[in-house]
């Protein structure tokens, strides 16, 4: 490694007193501002580094935001992530991002990564497995302000954003129901976290209204990635009678359905109705054009953003003005691929 | 913010002198290291987060590689990331990641971001509007390795994985051609950087070959966004006589465009042939399935990661064993979209 930049170098390059950039570097009263801003320009362009200017950096804020995501491999994250560069490029900051793929193990390891990076602000989708939030205690305890979203815990009073997963699951089996489905086969991942267990009781829920007595093994956990779509839809061409209708927990997974369903010479959706989730841009481009629930991911990326940075500029204001949660609405659009009637 | 954890609460914890916790943390040899790692663990779990210790981990390294892409929604790029994760992972290190969103400007303060974020080494697919190189001088001048990946910058003898753009489009167009095509769109991006320069050269290339002239007025330049994809397939059927094939620089933006001239009317392939780039999943979702070159994403973020963590491993070893550029395969994959015989 090559030898470190020190304050007697840019003393040198400006012509003044080490003491003099030391003391600029600390912000002490004596150096005037213009000065001030010479030396911080110097040392940020000779790519100075010392603790001195990082604990001035520190009380300064970063401007980094760390984001952790449960795989960037999603088109819904993409989205949270596209609202959110928005806004804090707008404000100055500067995004972070890891994921957690979605293992508890990892997501433990990105939040140290993100708590050494010193971010000023930490927003976060809980993976799958994660066990317990005991990792994202040393923010808390540092007063960095912590941010859930989509995927939300109960956690020592913080903050999440999120949609009615109960509701629409909801809508979207309610509207297979009205199609006439009476066997409907849901797709989903494990319930360990508020988005799938709101789904299930959601979809059940829509049973339950209906009359339709609900039965368990209609329901299919996986792990929703490419690899899984022709094994599930085996297992679907193996129910005796065939279900009728079909609700996935995302588009991208619905449109591998679709397409080893059509593989078998099942018609969709005279044979099987299907509904996808979070109307990615692969609904739109299959055919048939996909059922889904428009899922606000750009505007829950603004949204969570908007409040964290609000409330780092405003430490007085709470993050969701006061609230512990925010729901956003997300609504039923009908295509071609549950449109029996 | 609340108070930070010091020295003095960590000896307290623990029952050894603040003299001992000073010297443990600057690796004092007086420490044991059987006390050295107690006090370590203690650090790290209670928060701390002194610049004495921040400038230790600096020594010892932070165990983080920077990634900066072009865009995180993108399905090569997911690859990618998810082949250095792998690796990564797997010898102990962490990624924290960065969107340019193709901007030359968001690129340098990702660069400045991940500078201070203290990152160990830097993995970089240029933005398709960066102008120069300048901002990741302050990583060569410390000695921190950056690589390129995808997009690759001849800058200052740094490193770079690519594949064979040049090759790779040649091979697409000379297919369209050996299918009978006369008239062949290519839709790309700006050919600022490398890949899409390369695979312009590869198209024009096939055409002198097959002693066909060359059309600029072929050749569409745009973003390869959903939004896009209407108004590009408008231009299209203004052509006349109507283009007989059609070489999109990436599946989703093909099959936003297979979409559009469907709804048009267009048979695909009778009377527009078309072969997209990257193999992405929705190549083999929608209809017609769509020809491809096969880009080896996951096995090239393998292969970065790889030779960065041998890098900074094993210093003395040169990033690509001591060559510039490491090429990797990439293949034509036929299917229903092009096969016109």
């Amino acid at each position: 490694m090559n030898k470190e930049t020190t304050i007697y170098d840019i003393a040198k390059d400006l012509g003044v007193s080490p003491t003099t950039v030391s003391r600029a570097l600390n912000n002490h009263p004596a150096v005037n501002e213009n000065t001030r801003k010479k030396i911080f320009d110097a040392a940020n362009k000779s790519g100075y580094q010392s603790n001195v200017f990082a604990a001035n950096l520190r009380n300064k804020r970063t401007k980094k935001i760390g984001v952790i995501v449960p795989r960037l491999n999603s088109s819904f994250q993409s989205s949270v992530l596209a609202g959110m560069e928005k806004v804090a490029n707008d404000s100055g900051f500067n995004l972070i991002i890891s994921q957690s793929l979605e293992s508890y193990e990892k997501e433990v390891s990105n939040a140290l990564t993100m708590f050494n990076s010193r971010v000023d602000g930490l927003l976060v989708s809980i993976a799958g497995d994660s066990e317990n939030m005991d990792h994202f205690t040393p923010f808390l305890r540092k007063g960095i302000p912590l941010l859930f979203y989509d995927r939300i815990a109960d956690y020592s009073n913080t903050a999440g954003i999120t949609i009615d997963n109960f509701q629409a699951a909801y809508n979207a089996t309610k509207h297979l129901i009205e199609q006439g489905c009476k066997k409907i086969v849901h797709v989903l991942r494990s319930t360990k976290n508020n988005v799938y267990a709101d789904r299930l009781r959601g979809y059940k829920y829509a049973f339950l209204e209906n009359e339709i007595p609900f039965n368990p093994d209609l329901v299919i956990f996986t792990d929703l990635i490419e690899e899984k779509g022709e094994e599930i839809v085996k297992q679907i061409l193996k129910m005796n009678p065939l279900p009728d209708g079909l609700f996935v927990s995302n588009d991208s997974f619905a449109a591998n359905c679709i397409r080893h369903l059509k593989l078998e010479g099942i018609r969709i959706p005279e044979d099987i109705a299907v509904v996808g989730f979070n109307n990615e841009a692969i609904s739109r481009l299959v055919e048939p054009n996909i059922t889904t629930i428009n899922y606000p991911g750009y505007e829950m990326g603004e949204l969570a953003m908007k409040n964290l940075i609000n409330h780092l500029e405003n430490p007085s204001e709470g993050m969701l003005h006061n609230t512990n949660k925010i729901t956003l609405r997300s609504e039923l659009i009908i295509r071609a691929s549950s449109k029996k009637k």
